[in-house]
Parts: structure tokens; C-alpha cells; sequence
């Protein structure tokens, strides 16, 4: 079980120390990391709702945490906050109501004329608007400035979710394999994917999910960073699948690619490369060991020393938590060292000039003799025959 | 074809009347309403590239638009900007990079030491924060002020293709209704839904696809708020259809309840009731003689004289465009008057004692002579029979 209510005592130690008086986080993973409140998957275009730039959490230095929620919606809070026994006071907005009017009050009660404001590193600016308006006098400040060091670290209760996450994913990605036929297009492969993610109890996808097919007559053009298409599986193509959930408040992330017919002797060596690459990178991920910046040197080195250097063209990998990517970043200019607790996607690959895309990609927590994998599916090259 | 050009100069020219040097948008609507560069559908959790919060696009009152992009998806960018010729500064951020950097040499460069500076309403609060150290002389205001105005009204260019696009639903729908079976979930439901989408030539859903399964047998708990569940159809069961689609950057949204097997008298009864609430409602749309609350008020009236009021439980509708909620807001307090050109959904309800939600919903038009909908779709009493 995660401590709620130390987390937030932690967060008010935090405050205390920088002069902060008010926190305010809006619907996102950092509010449900700090209260337990369970962020809403937003829709892929804008909603509004009367009020919505006030809502959210407010929290003090001794009073709150206050909850603001517009009124359609406040029924699910409630049934929430009966489980929050930490979240005492709940304001639902009425319509109309002085919207401002609430934010700006709620700034007087727990400002009570001095600090900074905190706010999450994503609230709307019409929110920042309002709080400076509120408090004209306050600086206001990035609550991820703390949040995320503290989110870096995954307590023991936040990794069993994870490992767990983890290989949920796997079962879904054996689930898939069977599944395909030659023919099928990216776009449905991706709602196989998708299903089985459903089937087997993931809330929803932790990003699009990603489903490439290159190499052998395939002629998909544009970039890695094209949308899935509806390209399709022939024989002497390349799948690569990239996929992940969340489920209980936290995300997985996923990648393997696969042969479709015999691979051919560049396709094999590049494979084992890729494989080689996250092998030395797990293997390097020892506690106060190595930075962010030098665990994506290590397996950066593996694939240029074998000639395929410009073809790695991403980060190594990125924290991942509550949200898919969080920092810190495998990538040069992260010089956080690495730490016992921190999970990482690792994920290094090859994009061939005949549009194969090979990459590996798993999970791994940093430990004090190297990562601990929390995926469990092999590393082996897989040839699909159909 | 959307003019662009012209709708950047009527931006600068609210920009100068309002005393605003420098705009910021962030990858948005506003900023594809502006600029025409596409947005890109969010993730459903968050994501980070490097960079990203000094990312959009940057509009002086004679210099720029300037776009940042972060390097890992910048060759999408100058795909798209080979299209929009009125863009021509494009700044690729490095990894590494001093990003704070780059923000603070174009604010010092599109300043020229004066002015305030526009936001759009949902920039990141770390990027306002960033924009505040650069220019801590300048005030922040919030671009909707002029930007929500210019977008309630649609142009001729808008109309078409939100009708087009309401068309495409219609299609939609009708291609859905032959694919239903007793037992379905409205789960499997929602996937038909959005193979339709994409079969159709839809981007993307405009929201969660929603569907509700009540009356009956059905037991489903809950609110009307709650996510789609494993609910399925059954003899007597009524089901509400509520789904949209974007393309080309604009939004549809739709809905119809369906019965399976004979609904029963008050079912027939309260469907009627909310047909007539919509036509009437409807019907009043006409340029310059009423607000956006005196039309709710239209509908509310007649569901309330029926006895029904506490059961029509949201407002009548919202505007719809690039998103699918946008301001004004059919609602008590919203005193817009409706203007030729508005397009709103008109969604009056009735939530069923048993659990049936019986609604309607198309996307209109205010017109000098009353509403025109967008919509093809009938409005008689439809029943399943398996």
C-alpha cells in the first residue's frame, strides 16, 4: 500500500523549506501521486467544463488538502475521497458560480498573506493567471522542482505495481504473436494489441500505441516518428512492436521487433547487436555508478562501434512511473547519477536504411549490482512463419 | 481553403489593440487555428521530449511566426511547413540544448523591451514560469480573450468541413447499427464505433467514445459520468450512442438512444418529449434573439413541464469546432448572444430511473432563420430486434 499521508508530509517539508505556502496540482499524475486521487485520461481534442481551470487540489502548509471539482463529475470524487480518509474537504462548483471567486478565496485561507505558490509543471496558464491575480505579490514556482526527485526514486509498494505492470505486458505480448496472419495492417495489429491490453485488465494505453512494419518490399516512407499506417505484413518484413498500460496508477513500456521469414545475415547481426547494447547498458546500472548521460554512452558505444551509430537515433531510454516518460533521460546533458529504485525504460536500436526498424525495449530498475529486468519475454530472435 | 495569413494579421491586430508584443502557443488548437500547423493527439499519459516546454510557435507584431520543435519529430515539422509558406522560421532545439535560452532570445527578440505577453489558456505553467524570467517586466494575459471570440464564429471554409464531417458520422453510425448482437458489451460496442471511424477516413475520436447500456435487466451502477463498461445488450435494455470524430481539424459529435425490443410506454413517451426539446430548441437559434442561457432555458422548459427537469441533468450543449467542447456554453450564466455562424451540439436529455439514458444530439448552426443541422441522421424511435 502506498503512504499517502506521509507522502504528503513530505510535501509540506518540501514546502516549509522553500517558503511555500500553497500547493495547487490539477487533474494529472502528479496530483494522484501526492493524494491517491486517480487522474482522468483526458480526451484527445479539448473538453471544457464550467470551473475546470480552478479545480484541482489545494494544499497548505497545516490545512488541506482541498479538493475543487465542477459539479458534473463531483458524484465519481465523492465515491473517490470515501477511500481517501486523508482528503477531508471536498468544494464542488456550482453552475453558474464566481469560479474565481473560489480560487482566489481558497488562495487567502491557506496563504494567509505570505510564501510562494506551487503549481504543477503542467497547470494551465489561465490557472497562473488566476493564482497571480489572487496573489499579486507571491512568486510562483515549478512543484516539480521537488515532485520529481521524489518521484525518481519507486518506493517498494510503487515497484511491485511496476514488475507487475511488467509482466502483464508480457502475457499480452505472447497473447498478440499467435494472433497474426499475414496481410494484417499495422492499424490492426495495434487493436489486437489494444484488446488483449483490455482483456487482460489494463485501464487503457500509457501512450499510441506504435506498430512498425519495414524492411522486405515494404515500402512505408516518412520517419520513425510517423503514426501507424496501413502498411502490411509480407513475408520479408519487419515488425516492430512498441507498446504499453497502465493499470493501478502506473505505466508499462514495451518493444520487440520480429521476422517475418528468415531474417538474412545483416537483419541477424544487427539483432544481436541491438541485444548486445541493452545487455552492457543493464548490466552497468549500479547505484551511484553511472549517470543517465553514461549509461546512454555505454550501449551508444556498443552499436558505433560496430558501425551503426548515426542508425541509434534516440535517447538510450527515459524514466518511467506514473507517466511513460518522466525524467531523468538517457541521453547526453542528464548528469543525475543513477540510483537504487530509479526505472528506466532501456531501449536501444538500429533504424535500417531499408526501413527495418530493430529494437529492444524493457523495463529496468536500478539496483546496487546492476538492473533488474522487469519484463520477463526473451531476448531471442523470433521468425514468424505463417 | 482557410485563409491563414489573414487570420495571423487579425491576431496582430488584436495583439496592438490590446497592447500584446510577444504570442505564445504551445502545440494546440489555438495554435492550428492560428498557424494551420496540425496539433498532435496527446498521449494518454505524459510524455517529454527535450525541450518541449519552450516548444510552439512564437508571434511578434511584425516578426515570426518563429516555430521551436525539439529535434525528435522535427523532420515531420518541415514536412508539414513545405505547406505553410507564411511560417518560414523554423529553430530545431539540440540534445543538448540551452532551451531556457532559446525561449528567452526570442521573447528579448520579439519584445524589442515592451509589451505584454499572450499565452494560450492551456500553456504549461513551466512555460510561463520560463516566460516571466525572461521578460519579468511583462505582463501575462491570456490569448483566449481574443482567440475564443474569433473562433465561436465559423467561416465558410469551417462549415464545410463540419458538415462534411457531421455527414461522415451520420455514414458512421449507419454502419454500426448492422453489426450489433445481443450480448455485446459496450466495450465491443465502442470498438465498432471506432473501426467505423477509421474505416470512414476519421483521424482520430474527438473524445472517448461513449456508450451506455441501461433499463432492462441492465444493473449497471454508477453515474452518468462513469467510463464504458462490460454491460451488455439485452432484451429491454436501451442503448445511448454518444461519439465523434476529428478531421481536417474539426470536430463531430453525436448521439442517439436505440431501443432493443419494444421500449414500453414512458420510454416512448420521454423519447418523444426529447425529440420536441431539441426541434424547439433548435428552432430558436436565430441571429441576435437569444443567448446561449435562453436557449438551455428553450429545452429545459419543455423536458421540465413534463415533469422530467431534475432528470435533464447537463447543459443543452457547447460550442464545437477545432475542439469538441469550446466556449460559449449552453448554460445558466453563459449571456452570449448566438450569432450567424455558431455551431453548437443540442443534447437535450432525459436519465431514466431505470438506468436508460435517452438522448439526442446533433451538431447545429445558428442561422438569421434558426438552426441548421448539420446532421442527415432521422429522428424517429428506432428498435433492434434480434
Amino acid at each position: 500500500m502506498i503512504d499517502f499521508p506521509s507522502r504528503i508530509a513530505s510535501v509540506r517539508s518540501e514546502m516549509e523549506r522553500r517558503g511555500i505556502s500553497v500547493l495547487f496540482l490539477p487533474d494529472s499524475s502528479s496530483r494522484e501521486y501526492v493524494t491517491g486521487l486517480r487522474r482522468d485520461v483526458g480526451d484527445p481534442t479539448e473538453t471544457n467544463r464550467p470551473g475546470d481551470w480552478v479545480s484541482g487540489v489545494y494544499i497548505g502548509l497545516t490545512a488541506g488538502p482541498i479538493v475543487v471539482e465542477p459539479r458534473m463529475g463531483s458524484d465519481r470524487m465523492e465515491r473517490q475521497l470515501e477511500h481517501l480518509p486523508w482528503i477531508t474537504d471536498l468544494r464542488v462548483l456550482g453552475e453558474p458560480d464566481d469560479y474565481s471567486g473560489v480560487l482566489h478565496g481558497i488562495v487567502r485561507e491557506l496563504r494567509n498573506g505570505s510564501g510562494a505558490i506551487a503549481v504543477g509543471d503542467r497547470t494551465w496558464a489561465k490557472t497562473v493567471i488566476d493564482l497571480m491575480a489572487a496573489a499579486p505579490d507571491a512568486q510562483i514556482v515549478n512543484a516539480h522542482e521537488f515532485l520529481s526527485p521524489m518521484r525518481m526514486i519507486k518506493d517498494e509498494a510503487e515497484r511491485e505495481i511496476m514488475r507487475a505492470n511488467a509482466r502483464l505486458t508480457d502475457d499480452i505480448y505472447e497473447a498478440v504473436l499467435p494472433q497474426l496472419t499475414l496481410g494484417m495492417s499495422e492499424q490492426e495489429i495495434a487493436w489486437v494489441v489494444e484488446r488483449e491490453i483490455h482483456r487482460h485488465g489494463g485501464e487503457f494505453v500509457s501512450f499510441h500505441t506504435g506498430i512498425r512494419i519495414g524492411g522486405g518490399s515494404a515500402s512505408r516512407g516518412g520517419s520513425i516518428h510517423d503514426s501507424i499506417t496501413d502498411q502490411r505484413l509480407e513475408n520479408g518484413t519487419v515488425l516492430a512492436f512498441d507498446f504499453g498500460l497502465i493499470k493501478d496508477g502506473y505505466c508499462s513500456d514495451f518493444g520487440r521487433t520480429v521476422f517475418v521469414g528468415d531474417p538474412g545475415e545483416e537483419h541477424r547481426a544487427v539483432y544481436d547487436l541491438v541485444m548486445r547494447a541493452q545487455a552492457e547498458a543493464i548490466a552497468a546500472m549500479r547505484d551511484g555508478h553511472i549517470t543517465a548521460a553514461g549509461l546512454d554512452r555505454v550501449a551508444r558505444g556498443v552499436i558505433a562501434d560496430a558501425g551503426y551509430g548515426p542508425q541509434f537515433i534516440h535517447r538510450l531510454g527515459h524514466s518511467i512511473g506514473k507517466d511513460v516518460h518522466e525524467p531523468p533521460f538517457l541521453l547526453e546533458g542528464d548528469d543525475t547519477v543513477l540510483r537504487t529504485g530509479m526505472c528506466f525504460t532501456i531501449e536501444p536500436s538500429v533504424f535500417m536504411t531499408d526501413g527495418a526498424f530493430i529494437r529492444v525495449e524493457d523495463v529496468v530498475m536500478v539496483t546496487p549490482d546492476g538492473g533488474e529486468n522487469f519484463n520477463a519475454t526473451g531476448h531471442e530472435l523470433r521468425v514468424l512463419e505463417f
